[in-house]
Order: structure tokens, then C-alpha cells, then sequence
């Protein structure tokens, strides 16, 4: 498997795409001159699966190295995780030159990368992501964070990774649901940047599950998903222009996450969710074919994804929730919308009678409700 | 008085140095490109001060305004202090295009600049310093940050101001003793890059207040401080190379604030000490000449600075606490020293022998002890 470049004005990094390059972690490590010391940063599962091989390649290589276990679960996402970070890097005496290595799925990503932007004014950081989700979308683009009470990573920085270090065979412990989650935003970049990869999904039987997409389809989804988010962070790092694409289905589907209390549906799922609905507006507004959208559609549910927003949520509450989105401009609220598969548009002109009439003729959904 | 910008590879930014310049900040904003909504962040007596003329400024100038106060002190500089300012900014509904303004000394702009790099991934930071050791310092050059239980500025993020909005007049309010601190820097830049301001800074006949250092030289100490800032912090933002030159006087100096418990000392009395001290290193290293260590020690001692470690503290103690510094590299403690006024040299060869070496001489001072 290829090596990808996120391209960027300062702090350019690889992606290293390749089968048990996890154990290769210390000497790859070793390349970009960092400090002796490390800190593998994870929660219990996963460093129970992976720590140890993880552990043996840093100090193979020659790091010093020691741990940080947080539990697992987004409810631990908070500034109080992070201070206990600090707490173990102080005690270990880590350094500037020292390195914090995210060994998981996106919470650990996102809150190490936060402790390793904010700790001595920023040391060095290594993703190794764990789930198909922070493979293909958290771990390239350097977004880290912790959630306020009030919202879902509202505390923050950008703070890019030295090295993402990708090993789709950490995936074989992967849960069903999670892979599918992972799935939706790989069907993201088919709608938004990459056509080919949308037919080449579309052309495979089946999506469901990580034996039924193979190890041949699973490179083409890992390369071409990093490649298309490498591209997008490399013309614009702090998402002030084109980057905003990536959140294509995430407006609805934050809304959608949020007034299920986070529980109802993992990220990708209301992603998949958001898709669907923002496919309809782009109908409904005439920038999109029913045909296309229809094969978004399609796509998603052949992964076995949801596609309707719950019947018990109220369009008005998915309204009053978008409002508040952490992208809200001057009040307005954004939206990105496929124009043909591959192609979308930024726009902040969907009124609150778009939304409702988009999701009407379907009873909100794909018409199934 | 001259504007200054500091040139960096992303984020350049206007150092505006005017008397009355509070009054025109919000015109100087509206240049910017900022959103609507600003935050003025402050303690409770600066706020008394200067907080109405700063919000009427902005707010002629048709910014929404609200406001946030830290109690005044230390020891508020703290991770739960930022936290109230992110309940702040989301009770505001602040936005990824709105700003914080510090309006204060170094523990308010250290602060604030933190919370904007870290709230929504990262908002726009106003500095509005009061204090001369923050004129001089800590608003340019984009060190943020707060304390540790455990140490000062552990926890921090290198995040650059759109605009230093600089108004002499502020300092009026200051206390002498804080005006002194702020000169401890301001020799600092003589001694490490300016041998003109060094000079001028020895022809004037009084150096211990406002009133005795006059408008014109204080005019020009501003200008050519945050110049020799501006320049330093120009060529290394992040402190990967000379910008440490910035730490002169430092490495002790915060020692002996440590072994104080941040109570005898204010920040540039300790830097006093702690360059009086490297003075000596150099001196007993060969690096420096005791005429020029002499001149320098005069100068502080003219400032009315302390210039000898307080005789309750051991060397021992000295020796143990630097070894902890965040600047610590491959745990060899860095030291920058004088080689001629206006050039230091960077180096880890300091040894403890050195050290103790150097301060025997002088029963650790000035021969006065």
C-alpha cells in the first residue's frame, strides 16, 4: 500500500498505509527525530489488543516509553481526562521533544492530540488509529479536542499529527456496527471529492461488514478516503474555505446525534442519516438529480446504515439544534450539498422551509416511515 | 510612535504602539476582517480602569460586546479559570469568527490567548496589554498558556494575536514595582540584541519609575522592545532554535521564583536576579567580560531591581529545580549567556560545578552579601 502526504504551509506529514505496520511504529518513529520519550495514550481494550506489540516496537526502536489508560466511551471526552494526561506526562518528565502516541479510535485521537497541542506549548504526536472511523476521517487532518458539557468538541485546537501510522489489520477486533460507522464517511468522500470510489462501492456486493468488502476493496477505501482528505486539509489547514466539505451530512446528523443524547446512534450512523436528508434538500433546491441521490441512497443502506431521521424527533427541534452548530456564521447556518456524485456545494441559503419541505414527501426519510 | 509587524510564515500580525490607542481599538479592529461579537476579557480593576473606553471603542465602532473577569492574580491562572471562560463564550454564542480581547497584564493575555486557541478549535485574540512587562513581552509573540499544580505554563499553546494594540498611557495605573518588572525585560533586550537601547537605557540619569524614565524613553524602550521581540519571534515562532535566546536570565530566574513559592518575587525581579547570575556563568566560563557584566549589573541595580539570590536559598536547591524546566532538552538544562552586550550564545554546557563556581565569588549576589 501506498504512503500518502498531507501537504501542508507548515508541519507537512505521511500517512503510512500498510498491513502490521504497527510493529514497524518504533523504527518509522525513529526517521523523524524526535525525543527518547513517548507516551501511548489509549483506553483499556484496545492497549489490551495492541499495547503490547505497540510497546515492544517504540522500544525496540529505542524510544523510553510509558502509558496513559483513559476508559473508554465519549462521556470521558472532557477537559477532566486531559488534566490527568498532563498529571502522567509531568510524572514521567516528559519534554518538548517527547512524543504523545494515540493508539485508538477517535476519542483517544482527538484527546490526545489535544494534550499533545497543549502540553509545554505543544510536543510531538503520532495517530495510530484503531477503528475504520478515525482511519479514514479523525486521525488525518490534525482536528483535536474535548467536549463541553454544552457541546460536542467545543474545546479545542488544530494541531497536526508528525506521522499517522495506518494498519488495517488492527481492524479484525473492530465491532460490526463500528466498521459501518467508518463505512459512512468513506461513502462521504465518494459524494463529495471521488467519484470513482463511489462506483467502485457501488460495483462491490456487498458493504456490510469488514470479511465482505476484503482486503483488496479495504486498501482502495483506506488510500483513497486518506488521499481525498489529505487533498481537501491541504488547500485549507483551518477549514476557513473548502474543508467545510468534510462535514457534508454531519449538519443534520449532529442535530440528529444531539437530540438523541448521543446514544441512540454512533457518529457515523447519523452522518449516514445527515447524508440522506442533505441529499433531499440538494433536490429539493434543484441542485441535485432524484437519480443520484437515490444511488447515495442506495449506497448507504446497502452498508447497512440508517438513512431516516427518527420519528419521534420533531423536524422543529432539528431546526431550533442546527442553530447552535459550532459552524453557525453570523447566524446563518451551513450547509454542503452535492451538485453531481463527487461534487458539492457550500451554501448558507437552506431557510428553515427548504428543510421542511425537503423531508416531507419521504415522512423524513426514504419514504419507508 | 511607529507600528511594528511581526513576520511570520502564517499570521503575521500589527504591533499598533499610540498614546490613547484604547480609544481607536475598535477602528484598528474593523480593518481586520473580524466577526461581530467580542469578548473582553479582564480583572476586575484593569476592567475599572479601562473597561468602558474599551467598550465604547468597539462597540462605536459596531461590534456586540460582552465581558468576562478573572480575578486578579496568579493564582487564577489556571485550567477552571479557562473553563469559565468557555461557559462564557457559549452563553454569548461566540462564534469561530468572533474575538477575545485581553485587556491586562501577562496572566489576563496568557489566558485569553489560551481560551482563543482553544475555544471552537481556535477564535480571533485581540491584545490590549496594561502592564509594561506584558507590553514589552508577553502580548507579542503568541505564548499562551496556564499553570500546572505543579509548575508555571505547562500547560499553554503557541497562538498569535491578530492584533497588539499597545497605549502607553495605560501604564499610569501601574504600580512602581510593576514598572520595574517590566524593565528587567526591557534590559534583558539590550543585553541579548540591542546594544543601542542597552546604551541609551545607561545615559539616562533614573530608570526606577515612569515618571523618572520620561515619554521619550519610554517611547523608545517600547518600540525597540517589541522590535527586538518581533525580530526574535520573526525567525522562530515555535522556539525550535533562537527564540530561547528570549529566556536570558530565565533558567534561574525562574528557580529562584519556584523556591520563593511565587511570592518574594515578581516575574522580572526574579529575571533581574536570574541575569545577574548568568552574567556570572558567562564571566566564569570566559565568555563574557566582568566590565560588561558590571555594566549590566549596575543597570539593574539602577532599575532599583533585586540582583542576588536571597541567602535562605541553598545552590542545591538552585541546581535541582532547573532540572525540572519545561525547557529541559535530553535532560541537559540549556543556558543562554552574554558574550558582548547585544549577543548571547545558547548552550548546555553549563555544568553544576560551574554554577556553584560562579555564585561563590560573590556570596551569590553582587559582593554584597
Amino acid at each position: 500500500m501506498p504512503n500518502i502526504t498531507v501537504d501542508l504551509p507548515q508541519d507537512s506529514y505521511k500517512i503510512a498505509i500498510a498491513p502490521d505496520s504497527l510493529s514497524q511504529l518504533g523504527a518509522m518513529m525513529q526517521q523523524l527525530n524526535l525525543g527518547k520519550k513517548v507516551v501511548v495514550i489509549s483506553n483499556p481494550e484496545i492497549f489490551g489488543h495492541y499495547g503490547a506489540t505497540c510497546i515492544e516496537s517504540l522500544e525496540t526502536a529505542g524510544f523510553e516509553t510509558c502509558s496513559h489508560l483513559i476508559p473508554a466511551g465519549e462521556e470521558y471526552k472532557h477537559l477532566q481526562s486531559i488534566q490527568k494526561v498532563y498529571d502522567t506526562a509531568l510524572v514521567n518528565h516528559l519534554e518538548r521533544s517527547s512524543t504523545f502516541v494515540a493508539l485508538g479510535g477517535g476519542v483517544i485521537g482527538d484527546m490526545t492530540g489535544f494534550s499533545a497541542a497543549t502540553w509545554l506549548r505543544g510536543v510531538n504526536f503520532v495517530q495510530v488509529p484503531t477503528s475504520l472511523l478515525a482511519i479514514v476521517d479523525a486521525s488525518v487532518g490534525g482536528k483535536t479536542g474535548v467536549n463541553h458539557p454544552q457541546g460536542k468538541n467545543l474545546i479545542g485546537a488544530f494541531y497536526q499529527p508528525k506521522l499517522v501510522a495506518i494498519d488495517p489489520t488492527l481492524l479484525k477486533t473492530l465491532l460490526p456496527r463500528e466498521f459501518r460507522a467508518g463505512m459512512a464517511e468513506v461513502i462521504k468522500y465518494g459524494v463529495i471529492w471521488d467519484k470513482d470510489l463511489f462506483t467502485k462501492l457501488e460495483h462491490h456486493p456487498h458493504l456490510d461488514t469488514l470479511e465482505n468488502v476484503g482486503d483488496e476493496l479495504l486498501e482502495t477505501i483506506i488510500t483513497r478516503s486518506c488521499q481525498a482528505k489529505a487533498d481537501v486539509v491541504g488547500q485549507d489547514e483551518k477549514e476557513s474555505g473548502i474543508r467545510a466539505i468534510l462535514n457534508y451530512g454531519h449538519t443534520i446528523g449532529h442535530a440528529v446525534e444531539s437530540l438523541t443524547n448521543y446514544k441512540q446512534f454512533v457518529h457515523g450512523e447519523a452522518v449516514a442519516i445527515g447524508m440522506v436528508a442533505a441529499g433531499k434538500i440538494a433536490v429539493t433546491m434543484g441542485l441535485w438529480t432524484q437519480e443520484e441521490a437515490d444511488r447515495q441512497d442506495a449506497l448507504i443502506a446497502k452498508t447497512g446504515l440508517p438513512t431516516d431521521i427518527p420519528s419521534e424527533i420533531a423536524i422543529e427541534d432539528i431546526l431550533e439544534t442546527i442553530k447552535s452548530d459550532k459552524k453557525v456564521k453570523a447566524g446563518k447556518v451551513r450547509f454542503i450539498l452535492p451538485t453531481s456524485i463527487g461534487k458539492v456545494t457550500i451554501t448558507d441559503t437552506v431557510t428553515p422551509e427548504i428543510i421542511k419541505q425537503a423531508m416531507k414527501p419521504y415522512g423524513r426519510g426514504l419514504g419507508k416511515s
